[in-house]
């Protein structure tokens, strides 16, 4: 009776047709907000409000219950009481419905009478060959399809990051963040009290899912823990799954019981578990989204070992500092590379390891040396800090140039040209050598057209060098988790 | 013969007149560029372009030599060759200048040669009566007289942030991130080598500037130490201290050596100078003007112990880990505080700390809840978590109404007034309890008009739950030195 793995998640990441249970006229209710961001973000499939005291919505035709609908749709979304949840569910069931997501909350956090409800609603659902996400959660959200059937006015691109989270709220801000930072999403999926699809399963169906590439996960906790570890291990084997698990002190697993209801275990019992398991933890959505920009665009590195490339002197003392202190290691120069530096840069460049190109770079330098850190065995991956400025200078100059037969205005546009190519070629080496590099600039987010440029043309760029550093770790923990687990190292950026 | 140090202040900060030597005709140079900044910043002072071979850049007379400028000038900006820099500066000393600034690089962090260039420097400046700033350093930045007399196309606003800095990129930085977070700056000093006027000479001066409520700080070594201690317990005791010390680490050390060629000693000497100083230590700029906003803007707490509100569970349960983390106090709500919250949340609210008003931002809910957290003696400080989300929302439903009569256009600007209000309400309850507040919100970037509510307003907000807490964490540390230190606990607000 029950649809199969594969057809739950087919109706639940790519429904044909939707239902909206609860749909409403009024702009202070989700079930009118949940109808308007599912229109607004261009579905591509056929949306049925079901609401028995309307006629029409938002230019849609209404329908009064769900035994009333045209077709048995892929997807219903439920924002109806919990008084209302079993007959409404009992509808969905008999009309033909695969997948149910209970928007509304006030179930099993609210204490025993809700967690009955959500067994009853479970069984019931079960019997009628549906499957729910939820109860308490935000909705879904599938790009592929134009799917933004949830509660808050987020439309985030379509991207390679898959999210599963148990708080409504942090599915909102990866989105948030995500979007500022030019990310893009495969799915994004708030899973609410897990009365039925629980954060394994859904972890399941975004490792076999062709739209993701990289696994980002808040937990707070585990229903079931028997087979967790079997299911999070063929996980891991094929995507990166990083992890934020919330309830870590006293004071946050009080807040977790009371959150989602959940029981969080000691954190060093998880920690060790995430460990041995190849779960890369985070502790902040930033750093989350940070590593997972790293895992999408570049190649594994063979080890710790980086090379650091600045324009900028500070920038690169802070860089070793925050390299030594995560654990990466900062090797000095060797001799070779030394002796071609030689040839390239002026005779006072600072011959160390991070290499200063403060007065270097111009003409081919950087690319020069750069080609010499690519191809270096000494260095796994690099740095490269400051880029940008030559764009943000160039975009100044221009601005401020009288017409464009002003000499500002050529260099400016020169500047700009220069530092646009020098992206191609840089990415175009990074492919060549498969060796990652991180571009950390806080030039970055300040100049038109260049986070752009960095989210087409793949490259894993930072708004300062610390936050490259973590991302540069995200790569390193993958790497080792693969190499002592002997699963065969295929570059992310390859994997199906 | 040497002006005093408040003279030498007034000439480096307010100068009525300036003078760059080197200016020039081409884009390429800095020489252009310095003189482009600071017409184009709008300095309110007389500047003279110096170069023999010009007669007018960008609109200005040129002077072929400072024995020639109309009036002795307060400030020159030399962007000359090393090998020029002595016979410059004799000029300058000789026309009656009173502090010069050297842009150029290519002295002491070069060697032995260069550093001796560079105590001929000193003793030719102080025999003229001259201080010195740089060399190898990015310029001046004054706001109060729109000074930006600087590298960089950087125009900050007018703030309450001093900074010093030995690396010229990272006065950069400073200045974008801050301008990006929507803070200003009271003053941006370049020490560069350091030749003359020392960190601790700049941070004095700060110390007494009137324009200046915190100091920021990116050291990588201290030149002079003998009275290093006296003199930063002098500043300290007047303004709070927030520092990055580079060179933490085997590879930052070396990276500092051939930056600006200083001595970086142990690092756990530093650490424990710092602490018993009482200056704040800090490990990337965001943290330092995290901190700095914090201190500019709300009353230091009286201990640990936060009171977080949410309208959002995920966050309140990283924000109680991240608290707990860093060493602050989620104390369990008072039993007085829960009896009155009774009267004023939905029965079902959670009864901890953080309070979840997911379910009852409502009415006048949230203001209530602040005022018991606000009046409770159990709390030293409140984090209020998820402002902001009304705005975002009601400028939605504004955007996607059909013309003002539809209902999502009445509901959409009462909610951006609601939310404008509790702004107003929040702030004038810290004002009348002197209790900090910090908020944190991941709909403070992306919100129109939300980031300029909240300069204006001086209230301290972050884009999320930790910055916060790290935010926090500096008032905290503030407030712990100077219980500790028996120095008068006057509100930063309300200081001189």
């Amino acid at each position: 009776l029950l649809p199969a793995a594969d057809l739950t998640w087919q109706a639940l990441s790519r429904p044909q047709s939707l239902a909206i249970v609860g749909s409403s006229k009024n702009p202070r209710k989700w079930g009118f907000n949940i109808l308007l961001h599912t229109l607004e973000g261009g579905y591509s499939g056929r949306i049925y409000p079901v609401n028995p005291r309307e006629k029409e919505i938002l230019g849609l035709k209404v329908f009064p219950d769900m035994t009333r609908l045209p077709e048995p749709v892929d997807l219903v979304l439920l924002v109806v009481p919990p008084s209302d949840i079993l007959k409404v569910l009992n509808d969905c069931g008999q009309s033909g419905a695969k997948v149910g997501i209970v928007i509304t909350a006030g179930f099993g956090e609210m204490g025993e009478q809700g967690k009955r409800i959500e067994k009853e609603m479970v069984t019931l659902a079960r019997g009628l060959g549906m499957r729910l996400m939820g109860p308490n959660c935000q909705g879904m959200v599938s790009p592929e399809c134009s799917l933004y059937a949830h509660m808050p006015a987020q439309f985030p691109k379509r991207g390679e990051l898959g999210v599963v989270t148990q708080s409504g709220n942090l599915a909102t801000s990866f989105q948030r963040l995500g979007e500022s930072m030019g990310l893009g999403f495969s799915r994004v999926i708030s899973s609410g009290n897990e009365a039925d699809l629980q954060t394994t399963d859904f972890l399941e169906f975004l490792a076999g899912d062709k739209e993701t590439k990289v696994i980002l996960s808040y937990l707070e906790g585990i229903k079931e823990g028997r087979d967790f570890r079997e299911r999070i291990s063929r996980i891991i084997s094929q995507k990166p799954l990083i992890m934020i698990k919330a309830g870590q002190t006293a004071a946050g697993i009080k807040a977790v019981q009371s959150h989602t209801g959940s029981l969080s275990g000691a954190d060093a019992l998880y920690q060790a578990l995430f460990q041995q398991l190849g779960i890369i933890r985070g502790e902040t959505l930033e750093e989350l989204l940070d590593m997972a920009s790293a895992l999408t665009t570049q190649p594994l590195p063979k080890g710790r070992r980086v090379g650091i490339i600045t324009t900028g002197g500070g920038w690169g003392v802070l860089a070793a500092d925050h390299c030594a202190k995560a654990g990466l290691i900062v090797e000095d120069l060797p001799p070779g590379i030394i002796q071609s530096l030689d040839q390239v840069l002026p005779p006072w460049w600072n011959r160390i390891n991070p290499v200063d190109m403060v007065t270097g770079y111009r003409k081919g330098d950087l690319l020069e040396t750069l080609e010499l850190f690519f191809k270096a065995r000494e260095f796994d991956g690099i740095l490269l800090l400051g880029m940008g400025w030559r764009t943000f200078r160039g975009s100044y100059l221009k601005s401020v140039a009288k017409g464009s037969e002003d000499p500002m205005f050529a260099l400016g546009q020169e500047w700009i040209e220069e530092e646009s190519k020098l992206f191609l070629d840089l990415q175009e080496m990074g492919q060549q050598y498969q060796k990652p590099i991180l571009l950390a600039s806080d030039a970055v987010h300040f100049t038109p057209g260049f986070q752009e440029a960095i989210a087409k043309r793949r490259v894993a760029a930072y708004p300062s060098p610390q936050r490259a550093i973590r991302a540069y770790l995200g790569l390193v923990k993958r790497a080792e988790f693969l190499d002592r687990s002997s699963i065969p190292k295929i570059p992310e950026t390859s994997r199906p």
